[in-house]
């Protein structure tokens, strides 16, 4: 079974944005047991989306379209499929009532234009849309399926996750595919890879494949296998990882199961510290709010997470968590006795069980010869005992924090899990 | 002048990796005047190349290839086009010579399987890789250019900008194009449109595209012109944005010049900030330390950003920040006086000119019948006042709390530009 994704839109033309739909559907499609053919990316010009919908159907019996279905006129997706499936337009009544709905959460009323985008051709199934305006349409035509999605991301990844890929399962018949994705922390690809590797070459033997994804400052190893027996699959997954943890398991932090599970770092530690009834507190120079942002993504965060205090000046370092003037100007900010004074603090200040704190050279500017841009220290504080860590990370200012950050996650992961 | 990009290998069909690659191309040809027809990622199977191939140079004179040219069985981009275009291989002595050369910096020696990287079809011309095994190749055939160029981004940018879009300037004679981009704040993507739906109509008869590009909270429109004279599209575009500005000023919170400069919220409050000489800091509920982050994203950044207290509790709220108990137990933690005397404290606290508070029900929970997940309430203290404004955003948490920071941030950025 074959699927081709066709994005529209003159943004994806002109690299103002990239494509990051495709690989996100790519994806899922291929954990599901559908191969993708092709992915074609067209402007929104008639013509050329009628060649691309012509040209697609020749080579696969799913098509699946992102974009061009916004209210505005630069939009012509929809009025283009009307064409090419040689049909009117209907107003759909649920669609419509979805604008509406929406639209009420905002507490606005639907104008003119909105209410536009509840009319779609008269063959196609609506599918809903519960994020955003656009509804999905789904046409069974010839023996094949097209899906046409809007181009918005959330909406996108919402559809295909819980309408289309459920609904394309009972339209078609897949072999049964089985991921399990292995989260590490603290380790380097190729390093992981070269520790691994007898374990690696063993994989072939029952038909499962290893694919590296790395990350900032994280691996996940995913391991996928495909036959008529799921669950010969699932038992050949499971011993094949633990196997693998008798090799790494300081690294691993977690599992994603596709479509079960899909734990972030900052959810695992979300869900010991609620097991255990701890909170936690931050003190972040050069991660400047982004450990925080991590944890307070996670809903119900509420619950083990107090707050932070965000020193990015020395002043504020030495009057909000006591850090000595001493210290500051012998050591300087980046430095064991800083970060470890920070995590001691805010754990104090905050009242909290736990803390973390991150002070370091985030770049591009600030590095010396001794700390070099990517130099990052990272403490933790618990009931008993503070303990620190120095990394060397690389040049890039954004994935330093995103290391930074996952680093402390990581050590605070650790300890909670003993 | 038309050009297609042509990607080649199963990772981008099967989602492992998104295809930056192509945005790539497609700006840097945009800027030099190119349009990018499709853009085609395809797998490393010989008949679907050869097919990709035909059906672009229908359309296309320029076709960009990327990928497939590794020394390892599964790349057969280069095999492909010599039978392709119908002749034989021959060995390049200076492609040899890279290949030597880049070995010898790495204190190796050449391979016999990186010695067939210097072979090369015999019609093509080649053009060099610095930075990589595999050489760039230059087909022109029936008054259409083939260029195929490895993979590896790093080494596709440097051939790209140095080589090839010289070589095509030479070879082909280009139009001008200009975009602007005009970065909106504050109002849907819907509401935005029906505002300036006469102005957009007015805009054909000077040649300009407009372009919707909506993203959390924010919209960027993006008007795109094309012809013989560059002076003229300049004045063309600026004389249409400054009637837009007449229409809706108070949403637009700064421009990108494709290529030219690309200013996020962050930086342009950044840059105002570092223009007068000024400091800001944050106190944060619901944000949980996003809109530090996206301060503090922007390098340079210590130079105006103090710090911040992410206030997740009450307790916090009411200790370092001062808010007071019976105002918190009377009028809950996501009301006016209560982010009012957060932004007051914050900003005296940490002594700095401006500051900005968020607290709201970022969700999913916590929601109640006065105040539904999304409600939100964001201040600004400034040296002489505080103001403050209440949104209501939707059910998803993560984008509430983007839609919060950036209107946290955009209700400085007003201020700063008086």
């Amino acid at each position: 079974m074959q699927a081709e994704i066709i994005t529209i839109g003159d943004e994806i033309l002109i690299g103002q944005i990239v494509d990051t739909n495709s690989a996100f559907i790519g994806q899922l499609l291929n954990l599901n047991g559908i191969s993708v053919k092709q992915i074609s990316s067209v402007s929104d010009n008639r013509e050329h989306i009628i060649k691309a919908l012509d040209e697609a159907k020749e080579r696969a019996d799913i098509i699946l379209i992102t974009g061009g279905l916004g209210p505005t006129k630069d939009d012509i997706t929809k009025k283009t499929l009307c064409e090419y499936f040689n049909t009117t337009m209907r107003f759909d009544e649920t669609a419509y009532q979805d604008v509406v709905n929406l639209f009420a959460q905002y507490g606005k009323t639907v104008t003119p234009i909105n209410r536009l985008q509840a009319e779609v051709p008269a063959i196609c199934e609506v599918i809903r849309n519960y994020n955003g305006t656009a509804p999905c349409m789904w046409f069974d035509v010839d023996g094949k399926v097209y899906i046409s999605m809007p181009g918005v991301p959330y909406e996108m990844k919402a559809l295909m996750k819980n309408q289309i890929i459920p609904k394309l399962k009972s339209r078609f018949k897949f072999p049964f595919i089985y991921h399990k994705t292995v989260l590490t922390q603290g380790i380097g690809e190729s390093a992981l890879s070269e520790l691994i590797s007898d374990w690696e070459d063993s994989l072939g033997s029952v038909n499962i494949k290893l694919a590296y994804l790395p990350a900032p400052g994280m691996v996940r190893l995913r391991l996928s296998t495909k036959g008529e027996n799921e669950t010969v699959l699932h038992s050949n997954v499971e011993s094949k990882i633990e196997k693998l943890k008798t090799i790494i398991s300081q690294y691993i932090y977690g599992y994603e199961i596709f479509g079960v599970e899909n734990e972030t770092l900052e959810q695992t530690v979300g869900k010991l510290l609620r097991e255990k009834n701890k909170t936690v507190s931050t003190a972040e120079s050069c991660t400047g709010g982004y450990i925080s942002h991590l944890i307070t993504k996670v809903p119900g965060s509420s619950e083990y997470y107090i707050g932070s205090v965000i020193s990015y000046s020395y002043e504020i370092k030495e009057t909000e968590l006591g850090v000595s003037k001493d210290i500051l100007d012998t050591q300087g900010a980046v430095s064991q006795p800083v970060v470890e004074q920070m995590a001691r603090a805010i754990r104090k200040k905050y009242n909290t069980d736990y803390s973390i704190s991150a002070s370091g050279i985030a770049g591009p500017s600030g590095g010396t010869k001794d700390k070099p841009v990517g130099t990052v220290w990272v403490a933790l504080a618990t009931p008993d005992k503070v303990i620190s860590e120095k990394f060397q990370f690389g040049n890039h200012r954004e994935r330093n924090i995103q290391k930074t950050a996952n680093a402390a996650l990581n050590m605070l992961r650790k300890e909670l899990e003993g």
